[in-house]
């Protein structure tokens, strides 16, 4: 990392666990860093100032979705998705490749690129690497994933094998069109597949190190259906061979345990929609566990969701208001449990960081998990 | 009005128009003023931070909703509304009159009370002016409204009749029940009935007044399906009767145009549920008429919603984003459009106040009306 542009340095460890550092042009992550998403430009249902106060230092928005509504180029005319949203720390854009292959009715996938048919209407695309970095770039995103193919869980080791090879290639194609964007601008990650083998993810990891010295590498087709032993045993294995000066951003990974299991081996950077998504279906995030907060015991209760917290829904309204929203089916309710939900996870990474800091990771992290799990 | 408790005062006349001061346990309202809707104790999707920075002074929730669910008990055994609610400003809460006549399953009125059916879970209810009194008074509301029957608009003459006698046997015994609690505390007042009949309204109001001096009157059973003409004579008719030193509450009205023109005839306060729920609807108000933010020419359109509006919404997002928001399903979007409606609306009451208090309303009024319909 140079002095002054973006980069990423870790500042402490603590067995394979790290605090680190990620400038960026709109910004500074301190890691263990939980991002909250905002796949279509919104983290639904929470401001750009709650964000803040949450103490998110870095969102996601989706590549995918913003080419196909309302597109990337009308952001880029209206300044950019840092002012189309407002929200002006750091924002990471996935490829869509996830969601190409997860969201869209595929036609056809070639070393070219890939030809689907949008969720929203039907109409036919063909995305390519080139394209992906030029919606990427047109957003405005701090950082840039490259473009991945990212089969399903459980996939078969021939599958996972290709995925690794048509990777490598949108990788290489990915670079060249990034290739004179390099500056103090934007940050151009690759994504290591492989599925559950960690032989293919070694080599996915050596041949995107083969390019060049990349400042962090992002981990996906991971929490996509496989056993969670599995996952982990990749995570496991793959750490040592990960470059210690380079971020390493677990994709799609949020619940509390998982994070810090991954905090625990050695990952710096998460995404997950659980908080927003569980904020709305009325599940809160608790020291204890999770709590449908329809509970009965709830109806009278006049302490807040979770006594210790800081957020804007603790330090305003009881868990008989909170209940009584989602009992009435008031939006006020899915906005407080998400912005609870979302402060909890920060919350859990600046709580790990601050334990890495210090020299006791280990001790805080199996009492956490202890009490979380002793309730569930 | 004595001058540390509660109760209202005209500080500025301009034609009928008036501009006022209502003081009240919770702080101090001034008129004309608009009145955000919180039937279930929350104005939809809007926080009262939020609420606050539209400027609004009051709110309105609704004991019907809050006796059904979460109930009355619960509430005042968790501090009463302003706690449980987080809204430390005035709350008026309406009886319940217009929503048992509305919305429940109406078994049997008599001059005793109604037996009604809830429209949550069809549980069989007995409502009475007693109780209604000691619900508003458990919630804690700075102004309670006295328990009505509020027939359906275009109501014949004999029901309307009917409901100014049963309204005013209600009133009497609503006041009995409240005799002891006037105070610094509550302020309770009374509706005048009589759907469109003049005659019926002068009579209804003027029963009240021979129970005692009130600080104020509501009107309801307007705007309920009667033509807007019946509704506009009726208010002009009745408007010289109305005490002056009395604050008069026109319950359920608030769209634009509506809500000026009863500014225009002496009307000092106003409740609607449109600000808001338009806002969830896509619809936005602005000075030259309402607009849906799905239309097409928004697509790319990079001004506020309202150049000139001091709103959260207009101070941080376009309209391509607030119709992006729209078009992908996107909470943000409802929450950015209640509470730019909702400022709109408040901004509004505060735009006559200063017209009435320079003596130029009829002029501004005048100029707002023609610009406002011109494009309608």
């Amino acid at each position: 990392m140079s002095a002054e542009g973006v980069g990423f340095a870790v500042e402490a460890t603590d067995g394979p666990a790290r605090a680190g550092r990620l400038r960026l042009p709109h910004g500074t992550v301190r890691t263990p860093a939980f991002i909250p998403v905002g796949t279509q430009g919104t983290v639904k249902g929470v401001s750009p100032a709650e964000l803040e106060a949450v103490g998110a230092e870095m969102i996601l928005a989706n590549a995918y979705h913003l080419y196909l509504r309302p597109g990337h180029e009308l952001i880029a005319g209206l300044g950019g998705l840092h002012r189309f949203t407002g929200w002006d720390r750091p924002i990471l854009t996935d490829s869509g490749g996830y969601q190409v292959f997860s969201l869209a009715r595929i036609n056809e996938v070639t070393d070219d690129g890939v030809w689907f048919q949008s969720h929203i209407d039907g109409s036919r695309h063909f995305i390519t690497p080139e394209l992906v970095i030029e919606i990427e770039a047109a957003l405005g995103a701090d950082v840039v994933m490259a473009l991945d193919e990212c089969p399903p869980g459980r996939t078969d080791r021939q599958t996972a094998a290709r995925a690794v090879e048509r990777t490598q290639v949108w990788l290489e194609r990915c670079l060249s069109s990034f290739e004179g964007r390099w500056g103090p601008d934007q940050l151009l990650l690759p994504v290591v597949q492989g599925g559950t083998y960690l032989d293919l993810r070694l080599e996915s990891l050596e041949r995107a190190r083969e390019l060049r010295a990349w400042s962090g590498y992002g981990i996906g087709g991971l929490s996509v259906g496989e056993p969670k032993e599995e996952m982990f045993a990749v995570l496991a294995g793959l750490e040592p061979a990960l470059p210690r000066e380079s971020v390493r951003y677990l994709m799609g990974v949020g619940y509390p345990t998982d994070l810090l299991q991954a905090v625990r081996l050695g990952y710096d950077i998460f995404d997950c929609v659980a908080p927003t998504r569980n904020g709305r279906n009325g599940t809160a995030f608790t020291s204890e566990g999770t709590v449908n907060v329809k509970v009965a015991a709830w109806r009278d209760d006049g302490r807040p969701i979770e006594p210790s917290c800081g957020c804007w829904a603790c330090t305003n309204y009881t868990r008989a208001y909170i209940r009584h929203l989602f009992v009435a089916s008031e939006l006020l309710g899915l906005r407080a449990l998400s912005i609870h939900n979302l402060y909890f996870l920060t919350d859990l990474t600046r709580q790990a960081r601050s334990a890495i800091e210090e020299s006791r990771f280990e001790s805080w992290v199996s009492e956490w998990l202890r009490r979380y799990e002793a309730s569930g």
